[in-house]
């Protein structure tokens, strides 16, 4: 099992929702509100200091729970459906759960999602 | 180490945090609101579209970090008090944490704990 | 590539991104609002319960995704000036990341950091 989690700006996270719904079989997500800087300050970034550089953007964290066997797919689709081309389009992040349970019937591991 | 994530409905929060009390030794935990869709979307699912599945579910993120060893027990407490029988009930989620470092002691590994 | 979450005091969160800031090569980061309970409850901890401890304190969560090489340093920085010598100083949590696409370059892996 795997989590999947993006780092989204907010106005794509309808987009991308609708993409994954085209699944065969929508394995469920949690969404959060966040506030992010990007990567490149320092020597060796291109981060330049204004005013608006020092606040922080709003964001949209995003995490699903899928199989092994889905989660590339489902990269992919939030790859392609959150792009915009811009600094501040995000990170997609994969990592590997070791065990689920679901709550409401107790079923464990890969039966759980 | 392990880092046990609780996708819980908000009204069972104080109910399970109560039952995690009872515990010889409480490690602590941390809750995020958050908002979900439940699974089933899709052609093997069994979801129905309408005005109110559109939307979001609100919930409660715990999270706790545990000893391997304490890391069995503190699920099946959350699956026990979180668990109400309807859809919705969420899941919970163990994933194996690398390190650990408590800030005010600088202690690491097993003993930040 | 590591996945760096710390439970942080809110009132130290600007001089820990300070200090990242300084790092040749800012890796960025998100900032998540939380509520937290410290661990020492139950019969071998310290807990004393009092109106004030049943409450939540406010926390923020930082995370950031790094190299493993600059994980260390990034802990390290963290832990310093996070620090302020007092019960609810909170934890920092290293997890390894298995893969990572950066959304608006396609890059994957190491290379999307």
């Amino acid at each position: 099992m795997k989590e999947i989690k993006a780092i989204l700006q907010p106005h794509v996270l309808t987009r991308v929702i609708h993409a994954l719904h085209e699944l065969p079989y929508f394995p469920g997500l949690t969404v959060f509100d966040a506030a992010g800087q990007g990567r490149g300050r320092g020597q060796g970034g291109t981060f330049v200091l204004t005013d608006e550089s020092l606040f922080f953007h709003k964001k949209k964290l995003l995490e699903i729970v899928a199989d092994d066997a889905l989660a590339p797919q489902i990269v992919e689709i939030i790859q392609k459906t959150a792009h915009t081309g811009t600094h501040g389009d995000g990170l997609i992040l994969v990592t590997d759960i070791e065990s689920a349970v679901r709550i409401r019937t107790g079923e464990v591991r890969g039966e759980a999602l």
